[in-house]
């Protein structure tokens, strides 16, 4: 079997459904959803089963897709409407998630331009703009990795926090990326992965797929970077993105920010993997980009039992804000830049 | 109810037993063992029923005095046979926890001390010491924390790492010392504690002794630090210690030398809570500090559930080393020392 074919993706049309892998059910058990309508798809998104930005999206176009492929519209305004109206429902599932918003708004863009077309083939427009946003997001995700990939060698040490993985992608991920290319070509990269707690993306998830796709992945509790570090296991940092601010700042999950400085404190460079569409120019600063905090539970009693003392005062930041400043390069699809060579993108 | 009284201690004689906290039932249940047998004694060791380094020290001199209290022993040869064999058994119950010998080695002594008297004599003597070994330890981390406090200030907000507190030594803990004092004098310290994975000690044990004794404390994830420094929530770190070499390297829980590195980045002054005996001045550095791996399971299946994949490999380094030139101050019962003062103790 290649190591292409091992590697997992978070979901895929399967000709008449939606095939959507169960993350939740993970590590333990591999569990494949077949969605065949908009509320089995609102379910996936509301209760985690799918996640990250760039799956939300794509599932939720699928999802648009099973919502109206039904539809007895006669005519064009009706099925709109019935499009709107399916919109609405899925963007409910997860109000947070702007690549939701943003999924939807272009397969409703699409919507539009089909007008005066058939319903039939405005329909099959639909399912073709979902599975035009996953093609596109595996090209974004292949290039990112490519440019990564020209960063590290064969033999270095890669340490990750969270995951920005094929899991939360069409596939390869981001961060991971140069990880199955690396694998493709038949280099050694051994990389570390954080547990990244309170959530455990980087254990249940990150450990899984690498693993599953034959990569070196070695799991460490959060504490253990910097010791890590400190022995020289590892030569390079990389990590995801929800957001990149116009002077470089960097949010992502909680954990990223001290990651970053212990790397700054033992010479290693640090990449954030960041689709071009994270960069949001109209965002000055990290300053300006509001920090979600989660229920205390998380701590307490997230990993299966009671950890904490009943009633303990817990502080739980969703994510954090790494400045330009710690940050060696933002790797996208169309380049490498230098955090601050950003703004002046703006064309 | 004074504050003094809400305070946890880990045992205490009881006149005719041994009153031990269950601290596996932590935090969820406060449960006390009544010990009247050595081999009860060791079982509570063994299973980290008692844990911390003076604490476990003054279990084992209390469990020599149950194993030879009924000792029918009728001359001092037949009772020191006895004395040894209780404490080899005593000893075999956490064969690397230094502090066990110590404080078995420090009753034999006495025991040695008392050759021609009585032989019922003897067995009070031996209770005596043991009280002797909690009474000092108390005084000890009283000392410490009486030091510590004169580098902080009331409405402080101080960052500690796993638990160097009153569960671990007779009383008071010696890097939590400072918030009892402080307690006790009426200030408002708002402590953060790390959770402290894998084991959790942070949150099972920190949070629930500091929280019982109404004192203001805040639990986190160990990857949330780096963020509480940087939102100024926290002037201080003051972390506990299992061994200074004599340059001053400090050996202490895995993701203390994180802290460090964290708190020196954001100008953040990091104290180290040592009691004078932790001092090892015939170890060079830090570097000839061995550091304990300790099960993946731990990592993987630690917290109830499995939360990683079957198989993965884990890297689990039990403690890790605090270079000097990061470290303000190392705090004792005689005094605060600069790391690098450490050397010139010797006399």
């Amino acid at each position: 079997m290649s190591s292409e074919a091992k590697r997992l993706v978070p979901l895929e049309w399967a000709g008449d459904h939606l095939r959507l892998l169960d993350q939740t059910r993970l590590p333990v058990e591999e569990v494949y959803l077949r969605q065949t309508t908009v509320q089995q798809v609102w379910e996936a998104i509301r209760h985690l089963q799918v996640r990250g930005a760039p799956a939300i999206g794509m599932a939720a176009a699928y999802g648009l897709y099973l919502g109206v492929r039904e539809s007895t519209a006669g005519n064009f305004a009706d099925f709109w409407r019935h499009v709107e109206e399916q919109a609405d429902y899925l963007a409910s599932s997860r109000p947070t998630a702007v690549n939701l918003f943003w999924a939807l708004d272009r397969v409703k863009a699409r919507v539009r331009q089909e007008e005066g077309q058939p319903i039939e083939e405005i329909k099959q427009a639909v399912l073709a703009e979902a599975l035009a946003i996953q093609e596109e997001d595996e090209r974004v995700c292949r290039a990112i990795g490519e440019n990564l990939l020209t960063l590290l060698q064969d033999g270095t040490g890669v340490l990750t926090h969270c995951n920005a993985g094929s899991l939360a992608t069409a596939a390869y991920g981001t961060a991971t990326a140069p990880f199955y290319l690396a694998k493709e070509r038949g280099w050694n990269l051994r990389v570390y992965a954080d547990e990244t707690r309170p959530v455990l993306q980087g254990s249940r998830l990150t450990a899984y797929e690498l693993q599953r796709a034959g990569i070196d992945v070695t799991l460490i509790c959060d504490n253990m970077a910097a010791t890590v570090m400190a022995q020289g296991r590892v030569q390079a940092v990389v990590v995801g993105t929800d957001r990149v601010a116009a002077n470089g700042d960097v949010a992502n999950k909680i954990g990223t920010y001290g990651v970053a400085v212990l790397a700054h404190a033992h010479g290693i460079p640090f990449y954030v993997a960041a689709p071009f569409s994270s960069i949001d120019l109209d965002t000055p600063t990290g300053a300006e980009i509001p920090i979600e905090e989660r229920p205390a539970e998380e701590i307490t009693h997230g990993l299966g039992k009671q950890v904490a003392p009943d009633g303990i005062k817990v502080y739980n930041p969703s994510f954090d804000v790494t400045p330009a400043r710690l940050i060696t390069a933002i790797v996208t699809e169309t380049g490498i830049y230098k955090p601050e060579e950003l703004a002046g993108l703006r064309k």
